[in-house]
């Protein structure tokens, strides 16, 4: 009530007061990692909790894509019943080919489901080892930080009665937002790979409730070898969504900048773009042939982690599209080159790609769209030039596209031609560049940083022993009740009651009358 | 995908090319303030704002109640066809005497009716003031900083083309969850009024759905007036809510310490707690007062900014128990007073609420549950005894009794004895205090104060000219689109063709073949 002078140190004593409540510091974080790309942003806020003093164990299959025991953290390895070369499986170039179709998704849904059989397996060794098992438990942790893409870490969680904090993009069908209570809307929020915006027409408002409801089928596909490890692990809770949705923070790698907005829970903390903090200079060699590209600059190419290979025909496109433009280019890629590679053009089997990004040189980026790349191209205003091959992408490229920020192209049917046109509109027409650059300015200016919002929720876990405080009472209402259909069926059986009351009431009353009408007309 | 060093200057080099964007220093803010107490909070951010460099217009009307043209920023007074009497209005002191009844509902709309009518005359005559508005529209200003309890602020950002930020707790019949599209399902989200908490039995939601029907029909009643003002000076927008509906961000005095966790959306910024970091030393007279109680600590008592008094028998009971405490008491009273006050009660017409709570000696707070102070109450970890009287207080205090941080009393029929019975169990049953100062510890533990969180935002709005990039897709679709019943409709009507055509065809089958069967029966 009074008005008088602020107390600059206000923030220091609430902080104070934090540090005394619990292990802001020498915290002990278990880290169940998903390997691949999702492993590469993690990694980040691993580092970042070490630097801020807290011990972190990383728990690493002895057959690991990503994951490496080399690192500079504590890593406690597990035996799995499968080798490095079952994860890498093979990949297909057909991918450049043909466009997916509806069978294809029906195959990628069961190699997803293989892919993450076998990681339950891996799961199932690792909770079957006592020893490994009971030295962890004995090591007093303080949070289990995972990604819920898959189970064990929320397994880990549960046995050891610690808080789970979750790192993520997002689950297939959409598990994350039904587990944590979150609408969506399906009129506005566009459902994956419907192709549709936030913004539809009805016929693609049709499209998407359908999508939902076909999304919605799709985890009784996904999930129930998870469903069936967590019931056999953990007796009183049988489904993983039940499972997941005991997570106290949930890491979205979401930023609206990319995202189409869409209703939030107060547990979601969004920390899209951390994977663009991470930067450093370039090695000697590359800043020379980059800043060689003088004032024409120079071109990012890269398909993303998993595709570092294309058809030669396909590779010729470029490389034709390439000779006849003043850029440098710089292109991830691991397959045959002809002898006559152009001299603007440099291979790399792999790419400082934020690095390269954040030079000023930088001009276009080409992706296939994965979501830690566009980011990095958000991040560092590059416009893009997009192939989406499978997955993820075509949605995420939509959304690129929407902002005007991107142009996209058909990675199976490209030509020379279209890749010059779609080059030099990209490099010439600054309201790409100027698209680009809003959007990066957008995303760049917020109050705290990615990664320092995520250590602090992190930490903000381990001081208070979870996060309940932000967890929806909806957690106790089943489907029915949390629509209130039952509240509807209450309503719906007094009405009919009601209305069944008084039309018997009115029979009854008109009966009586025309039957008295009637007894009196046949007395007279 | 380097895991090169960290570049510690990426967030410096955000900001740096956040501030050539636009004004972050130097930004014009114009304030539509609401009286009050919604002007007391308000006014925190407008200080800061000052602070951070801005030019800031406070628009005051020339009879008003706590908005004073005295204070350090630039104001501009304009004329209002009401005194400051008719705002005062008079405060009656049977709410200590009998609950409020559903007639009374009915009065206070009625009341707020009348008050905002008043309050929406004075806005026109500021809107026909064509001197003080050209003036205000050369100044150029970059956002309006509005309360949307009243329309003003609104109706001025549509007329001068500038993005408005909003500063609120709420508005009557949640018209701003309303307005933003925010989702708030009845099934665990508890209306206002209904005495419900989060976890609902049957009953209670039946009752919370009820009373959600029964809020949207106060809607109908509270804003026409705003509906006449809007759709007479804004010609192509026809409903207040529809204007609302633009606010750039809404600065919510909401923490999940004190509200039940619910969705939010993107542009929804919580600000809770807020009022807490103003914080002053205590005058000399009041520090030897309240230090005089040692070890016994003193009790701060306050029914809030409008009521100061109450009844003298009612008084009594508070006086006979205070007798009978070792504490000390600060009383916020402007009533008549016996000449036999007690020696630990200190009586004064204002008091420096906050201050007093922060001190180390403070051991229980009464009062009437106004939502400012009870984050006070939180942020200091002050245990309360909580005396709800009108408005939003009775929701307010249901809330805080939910945390086991404090305890109610009914105010109508409070004894000596219940008081010192409560006030010994406030005081010496240490679970209330470890409760409060647990809700303290996480209320303060956040990655950004309240103030510079409000202030950021601010910024923002001005740097990027709105944040459109957090506006949903709903905002486009009626409501009958927006829970994709005219979707649903669709395939209701396909289900029923298909069905009637089923049942015709086999109807048409059947007669084939039964009429044949007939006709071969008759040949026969």
């Amino acid at each position: 009530m009074s008005n008088g002078m602020w107390f600059p140190t206000l923030g220091l004593l609430a902080t104070l007061c934090c540090f005394s409540m619990g292990p802001v510091q020498g915290g002990k974080v278990l880290v169940m990692p998903v390997d691949g790309s999702h492993w590469l942003s993690m990694k980040i806020l691993v580092k970042e909790l070490m630097r801020r003093g807290h011990e972190v164990v990383v728990l690493v299959p002895e057959s690991s894509l990503l994951i490496q025991g080399s690192e500079s953290f504590r890593t406690e390895i597990y035996k799995v019943p499968y080798t490095k070369a079952d994860l890498e499986g093979t990949f297909n170039e057909d991918v450049f080919l043909k466009p997916p179709e509806f069978a294809d998704l029906i195959v990628n849904i069961k190699l997803l489901v293989d892919f993450t059989s076998l990681q339950v397996k891996g799961c199932e060794s690792l909770l079957d080892n006592k020893p490994l098992m009971n030295r962890l438990r004995e090591q007093g942790f303080d949070l289990v930080l995972t990604d819920p893409f898959l189970p064990c870490g929320s397994v880990l969680a549960h046995m050891f009665s610690i808080p789970a904090v979750y790192f993520l993009r997002g689950i297939p069908c959409e598990l994350d937002m039904k587990a944590n209570k979150c609408p969506s809307p399906p009129s506005y929020v566009p459902v994956f790979f419907s192709g549709n915006t936030d913004s539809m027409t009805f016929s693609e408002r049709v499209k998407n409730f359908v999508m939902y409801g076909v999304q919605s089928y799709t985890c009784t596909i996904l999930y129930p070898h998870f469903d069936d490890l967590v019931s056999r692990y953990i007796g009183e809770i049988s489904t993983y969504q039940e499972l997941v949705s005991h997570g106290a923070i949930w890491l979205l790698r979401y930023d609206f900048t990319f995202e189409w907005p869409r209703p939030l829970m107060p547990n979601m903390v969004l920390i899209g773009g951390i994977n663009c903090a991470k930067r450093a200079p370039l090695p000697a060699d590359l800043e020379d042939f980059v800043n060689g590209s003088g004032d024409d600059g120079f071109i990012v190419f890269s398909m993303g982690s998993v595709v570092s290979t294309m058809p030669a025909e396909k590779a010729k496109h470029f490389l034709d599209a390439f000779r006849k433009i003043p850029q440098r280019v710089l292109w991830r890629y691991t397959g045959a080159l002809p002898d006559d590679l152009p001299k603007n053009v440099r291979v790399m089997k792999w790419l400082p790609q934020n690095d390269l990004l954040a030079h000023a040189k930088a001009k276009v980026f080409i992706t296939h769209g994965g979501s830690h790349g566009i980011y990095e191209g958000i991040c560092n205003g590059v416009p893009m030039l997009m192939f989406p091959l499978f997955g993820d992408q075509g949605d995420n490229v939509n959304r690129v596209l929407g902002r005007g920020a991107a142009l996209k192209l058909s990675i199976y049917d490209v030509t020379t031609e279209q890749l010059l046109g779609a080059l030099k509109k990209l490099i010439y027409d600054k309201r790409y560049k100027a698209k680009m650059m809003e959007l990066s300015a957008i995303h760049l200016d917020r109050p705290t940083e990615p990664v320092d919002l995520a250590a602090f929720w992190t930490e903000f876990v381990m001081r208070h022993k979870g996060a309940s405080h932000l967890r929806v009472g909806a957690h106790d209402l089943n489907w029915f009740q949390y629509h209130s259909l039952d509240v509807l069926s209450f309503f719906a059986v007094i009405l009919i009651t009601v209305v069944w009351m008084t039309v018997k009431c009115c029979q009854f009353c008109i009966r009586k009358c025309c039957g008295k009408g009637t007894a009196k007309r046949k007395s007279e």
